[in-house]
């Protein structure tokens, strides 16, 4: 049996044409699964090697069912992430034309993006919802609606003709989907890496998630995301999961995540991996006193004078 | 025409229940509106005083619609709160007997209250999710489910019976409910308040973040609730919904909203109002040197030194 | 009887030359006085309407006795800065040929800045320190020494002859000297002002001192000067001498002093004035969000939320 | 020839008698010099192993000479550290009355601690400053002056007698002196420690000063002094001499200082070694977050994580 990727399913939606860009995913055996959490706990269980769910979007922000499934359970690892602009197919079967569509089917999540396009060139379709794009395009098969807002990738699947393509109220709209596996040691840095932790504060008073950030702030550390999510203790008790830019081998990155753990109550690592969206070319160099180097350089200085040789 | 309140319906819902626990509720019509952004838009519109919607909760956090909703627009203001525990009772018809229930329907945000409880006493019960718990129980009475999980108040609307009461998961599961209106003066400080904005960074840099909870921090204010959420300028770009203990007349807050709206490129102020959980008696003293007197004491200072009396 | 000045003699040093910069001082009785806690005790009694000594040079630093002086007693202000660059001239009595120098007389503070000229020019000369430069010119007028290094402005009133000028072993040899009166309404800001004040700890404790500091560094306040002044409680137990670049008028150095007011346990105001080396066009602009029309700005946009205008 | 100590002189001082207490002292010969910095510059010549000198008193805080030899030149460190109370005696020869004095001779710097005393039972004395208060003595043996302030010590070796003893202004008054010398390997540290160094800022800016002092705050380190001195660069332009609780090898200390050395311009080590006036049972317990038992379990969990194994 070759190894298994669970993914978030079902088939033909823009999770699964995410993962296909993976070269690795080409080698695995790829299984939807029903649910994020489902996904993850498969992987818990040893039936899966990873699994691929989205964990950002440029609409919602952080996903919250994704990172509430890492922040609890045994610890996980993001081994990669993947961006993926998001823009919509209009879907039909073959010799509907524009002027047949009453209704038209997606999920919820994509009516944001398709808004002002329906107003503009479909203003009496009526919406109804689906579990997915992907179940709205079978809908549309077996004729139950007329036309599925999904990816372009899903005609072929469901037999449907594309009678439109690229739709996107939003410009930039992406979603940003992880590799989730078992711990094991952090791909090696690229030079374009973010590092993901969940914080639990030791306690609550002003200042408190200031001097948290100034962990980062103090090593010259940039965030990328800092999301809050309830610890289940009641109303009004967070954790933060946070997105930073760097590898955890960074020195600048070792020493933050260091201070954080003396501080917080808990500190979950969650990986460090390659940025989809950047290469290292593009990384800004560090800031003066924060380089690999410069750390390096300080720490020998110390020792010198610990051992009198300075 | 009285004046009328939206709010998140349908009727019978743990919404409505909230909002009557408001006295000012008894004076006005209380109008269901299908969403969150319905209701508020129909307070932008003029044609509600005010809207009733929830804002957080032990289980999801901060209610992201509502907060997307308050965010962007033209400004409203948080007039009031309200904290509602969410426990469940389990309605059928009139007759069924707990051995009867094939079939269980409700919210889907309601599913996380009750599985413990479905698993230990209806393990075979099949799960039909509702557009909301009181949608639920009217599907109950119609016959197409057996039973619904929803408030107990929600039996005699719908003519069913509770077989149980009291149900959830997760002790201490609260909801978060907010009256919302147009601009206008804050309700006066009560001992007990909060106060709600939205943050936008100028630009971002390694301590950006660090720097902007430190305007709260120097003047001694604590954070109550900090909930990043996307800009709609791509992935990666958020403003923070920001709850903070004090009220907007309070000299320390006062100080630090002014240097948050030095230091960001948008602060949007939601108002300042008592806090639901808590009473004056309750709040501990401010921390030294950032009562309202001392800050007083201190602008007296500099007054006379700039006028040579000290 | 005219309005009188006290300074620090005797006559004929660089500090009487620094007091008679001043255009003020032409219409004021200028009284030397044997030490600074004298010229000052001699305001704070009414007997002077001023006193005129150093308070800072290149070589010492903040000079202490001026600083305690200032530090203890009832409050004083200071009016004006004049900054005087140091350089010697060799004095003798007519006639005297540099080989005739067996004996050099100057105040100790001098000898740093003539030390390498002397090991060029007179290796052999055997030095006599002197009370003041003044009193070393004196004693070269008596016939008791060969030689004083001295202001070249002594020659005359001693009536010797300047054998060499411009003698300065350090570049930028500057002495800054302060005008020190009784309170009153400081001078109206240049926009090149700086402001001094002393700051005494409520305790001591990690980040205490960062604490303090960052009050200014909040406001974008750039600090020119901390001295640390023993408080009299014993070993280890010091106040600061802060000069921070600003006028106490401005927005951003209230709200800093303010801040101070309350978190420290005592805050002396020692004045705004004109900054000596500097005029307008020289500083630089404050830093983003730090502007008087900012604060303003910010302070107006608290006050219509406060209102409800918003 | 045995190893020689070399001290501020001359012989009779506060100094000598401070460097008495030293166990070790018994074993050097001990060799006054007329200056801190010709002291320092024996060692560095190699011609005593160390150095004994005053760094700190109640009265002036930081000894400038001592500060600036120490900062400048070739790098050395303190090795140990003595705290000595001073009070003086009021030295006569034998068979004078206190009614025969007309005249009173000490260093300057005695007349602060024996002012009240001398107005209250000798208001009619005539002061005379000698260059140190072992000169002093000296010339009243010789007959020049009618009493001498000193230390008691001193009695002996000039042949006088104490007509009073114990003579203190200042309740408190101590004088800091330290044993200083080539760089070698800091004593090990004892519990109750203290960290010297010099810190020269990379540039001016606001908030530059906070945050070398926050590179101590965030590790919890607390300081014990702090004293601006010029760099020679002219006035205003300083470097710090910082004096931190606990010892180069704690994890803290050792942090701060790669902090510093970082971010700064240049950092000199001075050395760690015991405080005098505390042992270690008398050293409050680091804050959370912050012992060497908290930092080497943080460090561990970055390498497992690193690994991969967490």
């Amino acid at each position: 049996m070759p190894a298994s990727y669970a993914y978030l399913g079902p088939e033909g939606t823009f999770t699964e044409v995410a993962l296909r860009t993976l070269p690795e995913a080409a080698t695995r055996q790829l299984i939807p699964y029903v649910s994020v959490q489902s996904a993850l706990d498969a992987v818990r269980a040893g039936e899966a090697e990873a699994a691929f769910v989205p964990i950002e979007n440029s609409v919602e922000g952080g996903i919250t069912t994704t990172l509430d499934a890492l922040v609890a359970g045994t610890p996980l690892m993001i081994y990669r992430e993947v961006l993926l602009s998001i823009t919509f197919a209009l879907l039909a079967r073959p010799g509907t034309d524009l002027s047949d569509i009453k209704t038209v089917s997606a999920h919820p999540a994509a009516q944001p993006q398709v808004r002002n396009w329906l107003k503009a060139n479909l203003p009496d379709a009526v919406w109804e919802s689906a579990a997915s794009n992907a179940d709205a395009a079978r809908l549309v098969q077996e004729g139950r609606y007329d036309a599925a807002f999904a990816g372009e990738f899903a005609a072929a699947r469901y037999g449907l003709t594309a009678l439109e393509t690229g739709i996107h109220d939003a410009e930039n709209a992406q979603t940003r989907f992880v590799l989730v596996g078992r711990p094991a040691r952090p791909a090696a840095p690229t030079g374009a890496d973010k590092t993901s932790v969940v914080l639990w504060q030791r306690d609550d008073h002003p200042g408190g998630l200031r001097d948290l950030l100034g962990e980062f702030a103090t090593r010259g550390v940039n965030l990328m995301l800092l999301q809050s999510r309830p610890t289940g203790a009641g109303i009004g008790n967070y954790c933060f999961c946070i997105d930073a830019e760097g590898h955890i081998t960074d020195r600048r990155m070792a020493e933050a995540l260091m201070g954080l753990k003396r501080i917080c109550r808990e500190v979950r690592f969650l990986g460090s991996y390659p940025r989809a969206e950047m290469s290292a070319a593009d990384v800004p160099a560090p800031l003066p006193g924060t380089s690999d180097g410069e750390f390096m350089a300080a720490s020998d200085w110390v020792a010198r004078c610990q051992d009198g040789r300075f």
